[in-house]
């Protein structure tokens, strides 16, 4: 029984630290906020880097925050080996304060994500997307309630990727696979 | 009853004709074969044009054919109106040949989408990904089938995406909604 | 866009209260609890009875709690529309008390479904199972929770059911139909 | 990582041969078509018995046809660990003809399905359904096919069950588990 996340061949070079954001989420995340290669995107929580080295394929510019020294230096690492150019990487506390403004894309993956509402709605520009991958419908649920009091348009969302077999005789999904990743949490300004 | 297919704000600005590949099957297609802003993209079967706009936000450049005129004009329009600069549009079958090499991507949404696999391979670069919409498992599976025989590694996914409805007091998935739109098959040289 | 219920001949004769439980849901209660032609089973929250319905053609003896005398009166019709033998209506608050013990299934389909654990335990017979139709995350944890302090085993589930469109040419499921009706809870005894 | 296939007591003690049809399926099955404990099943394809033994709880008599010996040896030993008095087993091939008539339901769990269609046709009281446990989308769309030529009404599924973990902080599906077992048919008479 072999699950598939599906990684690119980029992604399979990298260290797992944290639990890293899969493919299928990073997807449904460009489409649904429409970044591209003109995007600054803010991200809080890099942990292993493996959802920043995606966002590097696309956009212009990440600026992303996190604050423990042993996830800095893993994903540091991961940028570097990949020689990465438009990846800044702070070992800083985001909740001290961003002076980064007109954000494309906020991306938050921590697990206190409602208390940084304030400061991801300040950091955007009009029009701009919060983007939150979160773990359990309590913290999702959290969080946007907290979205629903500044930002015009929040909606959640979860996705499933089913793969099939297929030869000559029968075509039928495998029988087991990943059922959940996480929930998806976006927040228009 | 309201059923939302996440449409970005330059997506709505188009006009329709033939089905449109929807904003989660982009994101998997981009998730999946890693295309990036140094991206060169041929696909068939422009239709609206609504996967060739999403695809323009991030890769380098696409070329894009579309047999009938009448499809072909539609979704001229819809790129004009959008002022996008990095799409070539062809009205041109490309069962006539293609002279495009070197592709990242050859993007498949024709009904015989299987009778063109050998085109796809002679333009894709090593490493390059061939990936199809289909709308049957008959389709996919004849593809798929066609792929196996000279491609290195073949899969096909379906990918499906719920929205809750989340208030203070329930959070649940929305009772009505999209269940399915197409098979994805990807084809990697 | 027709969504298909999938509601037997018998429950396409019966009057519609409040929301209903649905076939799929019913299927695999009925699946994971073992119920059988010898099982007593107890129901707080009868509703328009279509859960009693199915039930009866399964069980021995349904003994079913409504306290709104307006759903009491709907179910009752239903029931003698049908001519039901074994189903015992009782237009009672379930929180009172009750007499009624070694049940094999004490079903549960009230919004403050956690409130009345510990009569569901002192009514079941060892080895027997509740079960609750819960309509949102929130109630379906608190309903949760309650069950770990008391019963062996809790679990909870949900199930989604997509229907196909086939033809000689093509084979796919419906685009749009059903894809949540309620979280399904399960404690053994 | 373990799936859980939600066996109840009776199916944990029996033993495995051939594939099982699983409790969900089985659940679907009884809600879609209704059987009761007034219902005579007929049943092609025993194989370990499980789907048997899950009809016998419900069911008035169930008559299944086996006709590989060791499948039929092995359901019978199951059969007779659970001491079912409303199973008859044949170890006989069913397409040399079946005497039974007026069945509730005709269930088919074999690879050539759709050849049996006429058969089950015959042996089905008016109101009656075929089902079918198919493995592959050519199995369940052949047999889709020939039961449209003569039976009322046609439709296929395929249910998804997914299993939640919940604790005081944290509600959310597994990550992993079976996300596919079969395809449903059901044809009514």
């Amino acid at each position: 029984m072999k699950i598939k996340p599906y990684l690119t061949s980029d992604l399979k070079k990298l260290r797992r630290g944290p639990a890293i954001t899969l493919p299928k989420d990073f997807g449904i995340i460009v489409a649904y906020t429409g970044i591209n290669k003109n995007s600054k995107i803010i991200e809080i929580g890099t942990g292993s880097g493996f959802l920043t080295v995606q966002f590097s394929r696309i956009a212009k510019k990440i600026i992303t925050y996190e604050k423990r020294k042993d996830f800095a230096d893993l994903s540091k690492n991961n940028f570097q080996s990949l020689k990465l150019k438009n990846v800044k990487l702070l070992n800083v506390d985001a909740f001290e304060g961003i002076d980064e403004k007109d954000a494309d894309l906020f991306m938050i993956d921590i697990h206190n994500a409602h208390e940084i509402v304030k400061i991801a709605f300040d950091s955007l520009k009009e029009g701009g997307y919060l983007a939150a991958h979160c773990l359990s419908v309590e913290q999702s649920k959290l969080l946007f309630l907290e979205c629903k009091k500044i930002f015009k348009e929040v909606f959640m969302v979860e996705t499933l990727v089913r793969e099939y077999d297929v030869d000559e005789l029968r075509t039928r999904p495998k029988h087991i696979g990943i059922i959940h990743t996480a929930y998806l949490l976006f927040a228009r300004k």
